[in-house]
């Protein structure tokens, strides 16, 4: 579980001062991040679109993530069908014709998507994981079919992000499959 | 699932227009009147009480509700016991001398876990659940213990909060009954 130590005197992150305030939990620390920097315009100002970033985010932690958590670690109960119903999910609500997740704007939303798709996409092509080869196969074969055109280009926008590229760390989803397989 | 339908014509709820915007999802809603009417400060500006007040409602919603959903559905692995210990989990979290879960602003985190309190409160009195009798009495008799006073003194100063006294339908529990049963 990421955590931050947010105030205080200006210390090694190995040693957070008792001084600073310390938050947890993923996604509530890319809201604080929204909140501290409104100008980053990582959540938009209009309500109606705060909701729907938000919506996004949970049905990516309901619908998307725990399909991929027990894919990668086996459970055979979760096939490429179930994982590729999951992107079935995310695809439509993806508005149509529009950059990223709730439209022309990079936001939350996304930013709370990407790293586990990112994951996702190593442990595939490194072939890390509990799942079988054969459904691995099957799951991109799937993928590649022209109907999910416009989740592809959408998760190709989010891997090919400056941002992205120049913090996503590939060796940690090794480290990451000790505890998955344990 | 509650849903809003948001701007449009003025027409009766159950004939929504297309025109409108849905959202839905009980907890983004509770955001999104948040950001609609900043000046009811159900959700400080500060970032840091911003985390907080998401913090707890993360709590709530990860280690108190799906025990309480068991505990009434009878599920015999979540006894009186294992209530008891969500309690513990939101009482560890809540501010010492405070009026409410971040502080003495009433905010989104205690709109979040109000309803949840007072819904186990009626079933409990009245009886209804598939939960053990003994159970039921073990964990009352458990929570008048004074070690729960912080507790007890936050769940009763929701409850008496006018704007949930007159909202609250006791009776909505009876139809939940038979989704949670069936």
């Amino acid at each position: 579980m990421p955590a931050i130590a947010y105030g205080g005197p200006d210390v090694a992150p190995e040693n957070p001062s008792p001084d600073s305030v310390k938050l947890a939990e993923s996604l509530i620390l890319v809201e604080f991040v929204a909140d501290l920097y409104p100008s980053s315009n990582i959540l938009p100002a209009d309500p109606v679109l705060r909701a729907k970033a938000r919506f996004f985010i949970e049905t990516v932690s309901s619908k998307f993530t725990p399909n991929w958590m027990e894919f990668a670690t086996g459970n055979p109960e979760v096939t490429h069908a179930t994982l590729l119903s999951s992107v079935d999910t995310i695809q439509d609500i993806l508005p149509d014709g529009a950059e990223y997740a709730i439209g022309d704007q990079y936001t939350i939303a996304d930013i709370a998507f990407t790293p586990f798709w990112a994951r996702l996409n190593v442990l595939l092509q490194k072939g890390i994981g509990a799942y079988r080869v054969e459904e691995k196969k099957n799951f991109l074969t799937a993928l590649d079919d022209p109907k999910y055109a416009k989740f592809n280009g959408y998760v190709q926008r989010l891997l090919e992000r400056e941002s992205f590229k120049s913090t996503f760390h590939e060796v940690r989803p090794l480290f990451f499959r000790s505890s998955l397989l344990s």
